[in-house]
């Protein structure tokens, strides 16, 4: 007999009764925090406090009778395990018969009963949904309810760490200059009252930047704009004298973040309301809601203004781009190096490896974090879109075959990511041509010349099509936008060659960049996946409209080891070499030791 | 001054008396027959008859005080001169300062004023805009006369022509069977009545023909579907015996095509309705909206079930368009030598190489008529993008330059839409540079392997990246799709790099038969297009999901004179290369005359 789960048991009799003294008859805890960043911070671990399961999606359903957990299918077998002996019951999400969350509620519920989560950490969405469907069965909501906070005795607090100025010689663009873009975007959308919860968003407006969320240099913030003011809701415990007087000098109001909806529900609306509700959870929405329908105005649901701003680097933030880009590209070059000079002669993992680029990006002057925890996955491995090797439990680098590093820095002038996937050893002749295929869809796509108004959709196929032209696909995106000394994952832009009903498909613009990575995921065989960064730029302009391209901002090596010229196009061949050339010509400066620079002249020469 | 236009002002005069009887203020006369057809019949040319103008767009509204008509850039300077001397404004479309004529109306309308114009030739999305924007300013609609009927004294009849069935082993599926699979769709959307309006549409589910507009070989109907009748409205003369038998033997409930409104008003609706908003005029749209409030039952505006159906070609159907394009492709490539052999020898015009073509055709096969009237286009005429020669105002096609022919006929078996641009004498190294990259592109988008999903957007960029890549672009779409003995430009796919609002951006489905048709335009100086018409069809399918290809129809000789090896990359060479020596394999047992086989071999070699 499965031996049971006592302290999970515990736990989830803790909450019961937590429920039953508020009068919730289910309670919902998915996966999130208020602001939906990437990384959730322990404090909002509340699914797994309460079920076990520590997996990146899953949300937990309890009711007096039944505790359910639904994930998707990267996480079953994973689920299960962690959910031994705890009573719950996992729901396979997508598989047939499985009812999704508000399938469950709804055949569950009866007229009278309440369904309780904090409804910051649930989309609006989400909320709009379940209180569409449930309260026409006679349930009622209960939002503002974080019964964890009762419940989880020893939970982490929320994180509170010092947040910092970047100067205006970086940013290109004062907070001021910014908020008149914004304003201006507030005009036109006939608005006078603007809630900002992204909280890139937010950083990149005030150009301010914290420490709350994993990778990602932000604090954990809000801001309200109206045509007068500007305020902006952070942590207290936050505010550096440095950043206290600095906001006093821009003119931006501090609050505490936890003011927030006692401001909403006291500050005087006397216009319409803007706020994007993709961004905003579903229990400031409310609060939003109950403004506007007191003050008599209109809630617009439009996309925040900040979003196409920040997407679009201005000149300065690009020029340090393209140098913060070449110093990681160079301290990448001197890595893939060290992993071929070294593998089976030194002891090497993932993990030692990943410990090693990580430890050489740090040395890099202005360097701030990782981007994102590196990507270090040999042979098999990398066949896994979403490993993750730990000290305890990775594999060892042997002189065969391949290891794929997909990692990033940011740094005081810019947010790095790159892939590569270096040769430590023989390789068979079909990974050759799968990863020349890759190779040559990177480099196509980076090659493109296209009109003004061309989406991620149109170009997203000159990435695949080598691959697709020999039946193979890979199943993620293309390409994704990255921020300036921020997120390395940042809207608008996208390359994919489809978009899911409400993701945005927007056009390239000057000035945005974007990754281009493509791969080859062989299942218990291997992964490979190549991935530079490029910038989006101006073309030639004239009687057929503006033209725009692509400029690398990455320039490493490509492993020429595994490439089979004879499966390549002239032009593919044009493009590789011309890349490798530019790789030695702007990377060589920056390398000091002689044997890396001999590398690398061998390792860009063209074929 | 001017001379007076009094032709058009006396008509004019008339038509304001109309108005005045019938109490309309202003009346408005669109482009437009009662279908939504690509060509209009004489009848329905009420705008040319009240202003002169006859453009293929063009809007007339007349007040007592004023007439205006807008039209698009195309055709300012025609409209300028046409419409001298009659005292109608032009109002030129997208130009700075320019109202719509929604904004035209809503300022120059007055309370209490009413707004006149036939309701079947307005497709109800305007419709409903108009009636929208000036209810709000207390201006009443008045869709259900049609002033022409009694001003225009020798108004054309209505467009009436025996109709024809088309036999079941023709057409692979029968009329029962089609039903079946709409009645399903019907089923799954939850209707039980259904409004077919399209005349290709409904051609293709009776598998009946007729000949009320040009080129399109279908009769002026509509079709009302429950799931026990079918009820076809077509002009009574119409009804051939072979026809009425036909009908009767189906199944088919006949009714008078002047019926319908009677009909509808009569009828019994027991479940929503169904219908396609853009198939439908305004007055059929009202028409049902007012039987679905008397039934108590929803007007639900879905795509028509018919058009995909339609649009994915069955087994028997693909079998005779693959034969058909093949005998039309030999057809071709034949009139190619004659214009090669001939041009500069013998008198020869755009207008009569285009007779020549269309009488070669004639001689096939199952020739029911063309498929759009041969578009002849020499040297600088042919950057036109709607250029049409005619007997007494062509050029004279002299042994230099190009001869741009894209043309196409219906047969029993099947509808052709092919272009070439034959070279005729020297060209420059500019024009075989942009020939061979026109060329280029239409292999490229042939030859590509693409995933299950993919839409026209997805792989439109392969048609225009060689010419993309030189900084030129084709401001037309990439590709449409074909019709079987039916009209050849059909839905709902279409390749193009974007849509507008509205435009149905349709998954590439197998059987489906698009165009692949980039070009080159340059104003005063050339027009190249090369169009071949594709087959979407079944690749490889596994881990990765279903891939579709294409395969080619059309196998006519691309003429090497103007191809420049060197731009090529060896794959498209080889692409060329396949696609020539199939069409030396395909089309040459076709050919009987030696002296052009021997060209053929020639102009199909390898390079």
């Amino acid at each position: 007999m499965e031996k049971e789960n006592t302290v999970i048991k515990q736990r989830l009799s803790n909450l019961r009764a937590a429920m039953e003294k508020e009068g919730i008859d289910y309670y919902m805890m998915p996966t999130s925090d208020f602001h939906n960043s990437e990384y959730s911070a322990d404090f909002f671990k509340v699914r797994e406090y309460f079920c076990g399961f520590d997996g990146s999606n899953g949300t937990l359903v309890v009711s007096q009778s039944e505790a359910g957990m639904w994930t998707d299918g990267r996480y079953f077998i994973q689920a299960e395990n962690q959910m031994k002996g705890t009573g719950v019951t996992l729901y396979r999400m997508m598989e047939a018969g499985v009812p999704t969350i508000s399938e469950y509620l709804k055949t569950n519920m009866k007229a009278g009963q309440t369904l309780g989560f904090d409804g910051r950490v649930i989309a609006t969405s989400i909320g709009e949904d379940l209180e569409k469907k449930l309260s026409a069965n006679g349930v009622t909501l209960k939002i503002d309810k974080d019964l964890a906070d009762e419940v989880w005795t020893d939970r982490p607090s929320l994180p509170c760490h010092d947040m910092y100025v970047i100067p205006d010689e970086l940013c290109g663009k004062s907070f001021s200059e910014k908020l008149s873009q914004v304003r201006s975007k507030m005009e036109e959308y006939g608005t006078t009252f603007h809630l900002l919860s992204k909280l890139d968003d937010i950083m990149w407006l005030t150009n301010l930047r914290g420490n709350d969320v994993e990778c990602n240099p932000v604090a954990l913030s809000y801001a309200i704009i109206t045509m007068k003011d500007f305020t902006l809701f952070v942590q207290s415990k936050e505010l550096t004298e440095e950043v206290k007087s600095y906001c006093e000098k821009s003119g931006i109001t501090l609050k505490d973040y936890h003011e927030l909806f006692s401001f909403i529900e006291s500050v005087k609306a006397t216009g319409d309301i803007l706020f994007d509700k993709r961004n905003t959870n579903f229990l400031t929405f409310k609060a939003l809601s109950a403004k506007a329908a007191e003050a008599g105005v209109s809630l617009r649901n439009e996309k925040d203004p900040t979003e196409i701003l920040k997407a679009c680097k201005n000149e300065t933030e690009l020029r340090n781009i393209r140098e913060v880009y070449l110093r990681d590209s160079a301290k990448l070059t001197e890595f893939i190096y060290w992993v071929k000079s070294n593998v089976g002669k030194i002891p090497m993992t993932e993990y030692s490896a990943a410990m090693k680029l990580d430890s050489m990006r740090a040395t890099l002057p202005g360097f701030i974090e990782l981007s994102f925890p590196t990507i270090s996955a040999y042979n098999a491995n990398a066949a896994m879109a979403h490993y993750e090797a730990t000290k305890d439990n990775c594999a060892e680098v042997k002189p065969e075959g391949m290891l794929l590093v997909d990692s990033g820095g940011t740094y005081m002038g810019g947010t790095t990511d790159v892939t590569r996937t270096i040769v430590v050893g023989p390789v068979s002749d079909e990974i050759k041509r799968n990863y020349t295929a890759t190779v040559m869809g990177m480099l196509r796509l980076a090659g493109a010349q296209f009109l003004e108004g061309c989406t991620g959709k149109n170009v997203d196929i000159l990435a695949r099509k080598p691959l697709w032209d020999l039946g193979i696909d890979y199943k993620h995106g293309t390409g994704h936008g990255i921020g300036y000394i921020l997120n390395v994952h940042e809207g608008p832009q996208n390359i994919r060659w489809r978009f899911t009903p409400g993701q945005n498909e927007a056009a390239l613009m000057p000035g945005m960049i974007v990754s281009d990575e493509p791969g080859v995921y062989i299942q218990d065989g291997y992964g490979i996946r190549i991935e530079n960064i490029l910038e989006v730029v101006e073309r030639e302009s004239g009687e057929y409209g503006q033209f725009f391209g692509f400029a690398h901002l990455t320039y490493a090596p490509i492993d020429l080891e595994t490439i089979d010229p004879d499966i390549m196009d002239e032009s593919d061949k044009r493009a590789l070499n011309a890349y490798h050339a530019e790789v030695y010509k702007r990377v060589s400066p920056l390398i000091k030791d002689e044997e890396v620079l001999k590398w690398l002249k061998e390792a860009t020469r063209s074929i």
